[in-house]
């Protein structure tokens, strides 16, 4: 009776251990070694079952787009900054991962509720949807839309070459291409009548994908932790080849004395 | 001048981000999305420049063998456990991360140093080689060797498949293989008059395949780390579903009345 | 002028270094140093000015109240959890600081936002203040109010000398006690027509004590976890001392085996 | 006898949590909250036992002393800009406590340590001793003692203040003044024959502190992780008044372009 409920507190669908034995969702990790690469083992573990091989080429191609932004975002300077203070890489990426919240990296997360909102309303056109809940988000007070626009790029440079991604999967059936619609439509509606334009961003995108493949929204947060996750690493390992110790945001050089 | 400093201070070989432009490595990211897999990419991130089809295979596969050890592991009980706090599945995941320190995920680590000091003593046989080593890290107090052994598995099901891929690699010409055979001459120097085996475990025959693909020992420990969040996602995404608040550790029906 | 803009970007009210000199909140290091009690730091350092010796005995028994409830709460057993894996000891106290959130530690803030809510409704009584408050609450879909009711204790023993310090700063003109007759409000109000009482608990009396002393309802949280790191410090300190690796949640020998 | 495995795994002597009652160290808390400051409860979390009032002042001073350093030490950075990603106050606490390591907050440690070796050389006098350590610890390859020098300092404004009160202490037979003994000699040997003095910095004064208390070397980490939770709670809230997203580590004005 108590394995019984110890077996329910910590009981799971995800893995099974026992010795000399592993499963991942059902498929013992013996036979997912040799035969599947590491997107499609993400899929698995997050879904419960195998991706197809056009599914997780998407995936990984979402994956690519978010490693790294350079050291002026926040999880990449945390990174770089706790890397010479004398902890272990790991703990250097955990400070990291830990800043990916609602504005750093939650983007992605919104909008796919976004999209999923303006797709829900599937007895009017996408394009009458996405105006009605861009009129409804901007009446409760939200000035940015989650995955439009930048601060620093006008095209994010990553966006077209995955809605191309995104269009040739619906081209060929593996997606239905109905969140991609939605998500061009806000962008329509965003940009009617200013002459600046706010385009779709790397989280808009990757929130096209995601949604596409059924990812429930969260996820996309999930999903941008293991993105940045390669990005974090590559820097904190750079920096830790450097020598610094206690690096400090500014260099001495240049920041004011009380700065310390 | 200020610029200068600013760009000495931050500089990186990682990644280059202008307006409307990101290259990791060297390489725009727009080229990589479409082309290029996941694991490719952490290789390219860490290493600098691409790698083969093969050497990409056989980093993917340690990478999968190492995604989860179900909810005794310390990363995947803390990782459910902190995401039952109300706080972003980011937070669980880095609280999880920061958990694969020295003695939990620093075993593969270690084994890297430990095969490496092997294969330097190039003079003599591999064997040789192995059994000098060995006693000196046992003269120095190491109780456990890193990589060997296991308090669970008595022989780890993650072990044969990836040795195995290593020896397809090196009869292709992929790896050395020096790696593996140092890593199985220890096992024989463990063994040698034991009655129960001391097996080569799953941080061992993936601190091969590192050893093997060129990795320098501390990224052992920080390819782990990308290779765990899988788990560490899906077991905290899992647990999120489930609705408990502030799980902790034994249920409350089992534990004695005064652990609260 | 770059100085300039590296003084307003990381520009700060709270402290001043300078070579040989260093001010907190203006006040030199050096003069607090053997004149100042923690609590009285703690309270300069976030509300720029000295407290009263009252106002910090008041602050210090909150403080008191939060440090530890136990291994078996989320932040207790992460920290043990943590500080067998090879981690330093800052880096087992980060994971479980960070389990500290919405419904582990951010019940006080909660509460103390629900207690302004009431007390801003100056032109009622605050008992006709707090019947209104808790029934808007409800009505939003709140189904446990921040503060009030525990599933372990039926009277949470930190309560009363909790409100007695307050009752008597009260008494004493420290305080107003406006905030504490608006939680016995809510508590009147929360047991109306029941057998079993919700009474005001740990969250709900700190909560109380926060709002007199004129904190805002966000550093309740932040008190919260400079209390509770004192648990969580000396929980894992004790563990490192026992000396267990990678300790999972529960005992190996009543654990299912499919566990690991 | 499943409860008795569960009471070993998780036993504890900090606390006990029953049903309407916590003891801390065996105190009912309900009998400390009013009577005990927060500095004293700290050290009997830490030791078991209630500190004497001149210990428990002693204590505090060193906590006090280490609360802050500016916003170019590495925590307050993490600090503050994690509380700039959407997280909560915890979170951006547990990123700046991450950072705490072996170089930043670690030296404390390390100090204890170098003080303990020479304080365990009682048949030669205290002055012997600490040049036969430092030599000792020179050969080894320690290029900077730990507690010692300090690149922006040249006499760190902390260190007398905190010496002074140990000598204080020691006068009135509440410490012996052996450790402080022994760190003073340790600056004699250190500045034989410098024209520049590499005095002793707060690492060293803190440590100097905690030795006479009776500390172990790894809770001179932890307190000062307790101390300096403070300055970056403070630090925190500030820069979440403030409203910035994502703040970088260099303003946008001055940064090269390709930072991002």
């Amino acid at each position: 009776m108590t394995d019984t409920e110890v077996a329910d507190w910590w009981g799971t669908a995800v893995s099974r251990i026992e010795p000399d034995h592993i499963e991942l969702r059902g498929i013992p990790v013996r036979d997912l070694i040799a035969t599947t690469g590491f997107g499609a083992v993400i899929w698995l573990m997050l879904r419960g079952s195998r991706p197809t091989g056009a599914q997780a080429r998407l995936l990984e191609a979402a994956l690519v787009a978010g490693v790294d932004h350079g050291p002026h975002a926040p999880s990449i300077a945390v990174a770089r900054i706790t890397a010479t203070c004398g902890v272990g890489i790991n703990n250097a990426m955990a400070s990291a991962i830990n800043t990916l919240g609602d504005s750093h990296g939650g983007a992605g997360q919104e909008c796919v509720e976004l999209l999923e909102e303006i797709v829900a309303r599937s007895t009017v056109p996408v394009e009458t949807a996405a105006a009605e809940v861009v009129a409804q988000w901007r009446a409760r007070g939200v000035r940015y839309l989650p995955g439009f626009g930048h601060r620093f790029h006008t095209r994010d440079p990553r966006r077209d070459p995955l809605l191309a991604l995104v269009d040739e999967a619906a081209a060929a059936g593996t997606v239905s291409g109905v969140f991609a619609r939605a998500a061009r439509a806000v962008e329509t509606v965003l940009n009617r009548g200013r002459t600046t334009p706010v385009p779709m961003n790397v989280d808009g995108a990757t929130a096209v994908v995601y949604a596409e493949l059924g990812f429930p929204a969260p996820l996309a947060r999930g999903l941008f932790v293991l993105s940045r996750s390669v990005g974090v690493l590559a820097h904190a390992w750079e920096e830790m080849g450097q020598g610094r110790r206690n690096k400090g945001p500014i260099p001495p050089a240049v920041r004011p004395t009380y700065l310390g």
